[in-house]
């Protein structure tokens, strides 16, 4: 089959690596449909993120299950599936807590598994699901062609924006601002009006990205940052900042941006990965109060509240996709995403 | 008047100052039957935080009214009254979100106003109270006399001990570890129980302590620290750690210590005031999606709440005081403080 490997940076290729085969009974073969960028493989693209050789990439999947092992009782071939960003158990302790992502025998997507054997990446043609039970999660029916997208962000995006959300605490009647207008940021957007939000600021200065803002319920938009963006913010909201501010970047700067946004009392959830050092500055966040929530996001635990959502169509969060390619243009799609020419490119293998 | 002057590292003496008075309409006049010293007073007396010249010294009140202001209408002379160690006017915005230490017109006890009238320190004879309206709370009648311990620390240590509670997420069921065994952590453990927490770890290594721990609900004690701590923690707390750490310390150790109790998803509430630059390590925390919440308390919030409690006996928080001293042995007070001779000492001018 063919699959994405990371070579070096801004070195990235579409090759032919072996067939996946059932290793374990608790295996599924399930054949990609739809993969895609995330803003976090962009770390390792661009070299700031160090890789050890050839990397098998990507960690975004919705396809249809090929074939299962001996053990495995929720799926079966033929079902279509979503695959999370991590794979889990969903039985062990911390799945039951619903922190997915610390899950005992939990992996990650192109790593390996506990045990040593590789994980596929999710930017190929097909992949080897680990845990398949506690991972996959299947639509009652095969969704219509146009539903794909909106499913595939269940894998990662929608899931971490809807994560800050409620790590930020956003709640009926809440203000909240949004800090980074990429995929997740804008997820978190729509999260947050989902979760009943009043006004959500979106912080944002490219207009396509504010058009799908407005789209997704943000009332307005701040195209200012620094403490410009923080003065126009607070004033939007009654002279003290938001209650809640979701930071979907990652950085010391955007960390910054979102507790100088939150109000005394208020809560920031960040699901940015962190890179550039954001130690938090506590005697900054103890004197007004603010809280600080989230992490990588256990998208798994929301994955069947979130699907029932965009199975009835109530949101889309597909609309993050302004750019579709085939697989055999994975490369194009990383320098897109890389040059912030598009929001987020959905492959089709 | 007699009150508390600070004048160098542990220089602290009961000096002769002027009387105070009602400077404003929205001032009290209060006679102070009980104080006390607090943790954080210890930062100034042990030269840790500096301070500009001789300086008023004390926040934790409790006492009786003896005058008020032409505006004044909450309180009247003759009614018994807690201060909070935060002046508050209890209807800014701020306020109305329960964050009282962020009051849009607050002051501090032994510092300024907005307007730069002294504010006197609560470690003293009588105290001017500004915007008593706000800041002052009223017995329904003049309390028993072994009541005066539990109402003094509503003043301070057991709202403190509350918010940690409330940062953290305490509930129903909840496992909590709490560091620091000083008289705000062990009003933590009680604040954990009375949330109805259902295992309680308290961090402690003295035994009196320990036995107050004990009596306020703590179901484990555990006196090792550092990893040896956290293993012995996570062991106690099926292998995982605590969904809830109230840190009550507020140094750099203190903050690892309460981080590493934490299982993934759980929550620290933190109130000891920071020193020695407990920045947080933001992919730690990111990585156990590890939430951090808490800050200046504003223990005016919690006030009536907690009073209710205290009243009707259900709480005897009071219990924290394990040595009385008159007002004019303040300097003792102190130095029995300083030395860990005491969990906290209660002062009667």
């Amino acid at each position: 089959m063919r699959a994405t490997v990371l070579h070096g940076p801004r070195d990235i290729r579409l090759e032919t690596v072996p067939d996946p085969e059932i290793r374990r009974p608790t295996d599924a073969l399930v054949r990609v449909e739809a993969a895609c960028v995330c803003g976090s493989d962009l770390w390792p693209y661009r070299g700031i993120a160090a890789t050890d050789g050839p990397t098998r990439i990507g960690h975004e999947l919705v396809g249809t299950v090929e074939e299962v092992g001996a053990g495995v009782r929720s799926v079966k071939p033929g079902d279509f599936v979503i695959a999370p960003f991590a794979i889990s158990d969903n039985t062990c302790v911390h799945c039951r807590h619903g922190v997915h992502t610390s899950c005992e025998n939990g992996a990650w997507w192109g790593s390996q598994d506990r045990e040593g054997l590789p994980v596929d990446g999710g930017q190929g043609e097909w992949v080897r699901v680990p845990l398949a039970d506690g991972t996959l999660v299947r639509t009652p029916e095969r969704p219509d062609a146009d539903m794909i997208p909106g499913l595939l962000t269940l894998a990662d995006v929608m899931g971490t924006g809807h994560h800050a959300a409620l790590a930020a605490g956003v709640g009926p009647g809440s203000t909240v601002a949004v800090v980074g207008d990429g995929a997740v940021g804008l997820c978190g957007v729509l999260a947050a009006k989902r979760l009943g939000a009043e006004r959500i600021v979106a912080m944002s200065r490219h207009a396509p990205r504010q058009a799908i803002a407005r789209e997704f319920g943000a009332t307005d938009v701040i195209a200012e940052r620094g403490k410009e963006g923080v003065a126009i913010l607070k004033e939007a909201l009654g002279g003290i900042g938001a209650d809640a501010v979701l930071e979907c970047v990652g950085t010391k700067d955007s960390m910054a941006q979102a507790i100088a946004s939150a109000r005394p009392g208020g809560r920031v959830g960040y699901v940015g990965v962190p890179h550039g050092g954001p130690e938090l500055p506590v005697p900054k966040l103890f004197s007004r109060n603010i809280g600080v929530g989230g992490g990588v996001a256990p998208v798994r635990a929301y994955l069947e509240e979130l699907l029932e959502d965009v199975l009835e169509r109530r949101i889309d969060p597909g609309r993050v996709f302004d750019l579709e390619l085939p697989l055999a243009e994975v490369a194009e799609a990383y320098a897109a995403m890389d040059e912030r020419r598009t929001v987020k490119p959905l492959l089709r293998p």
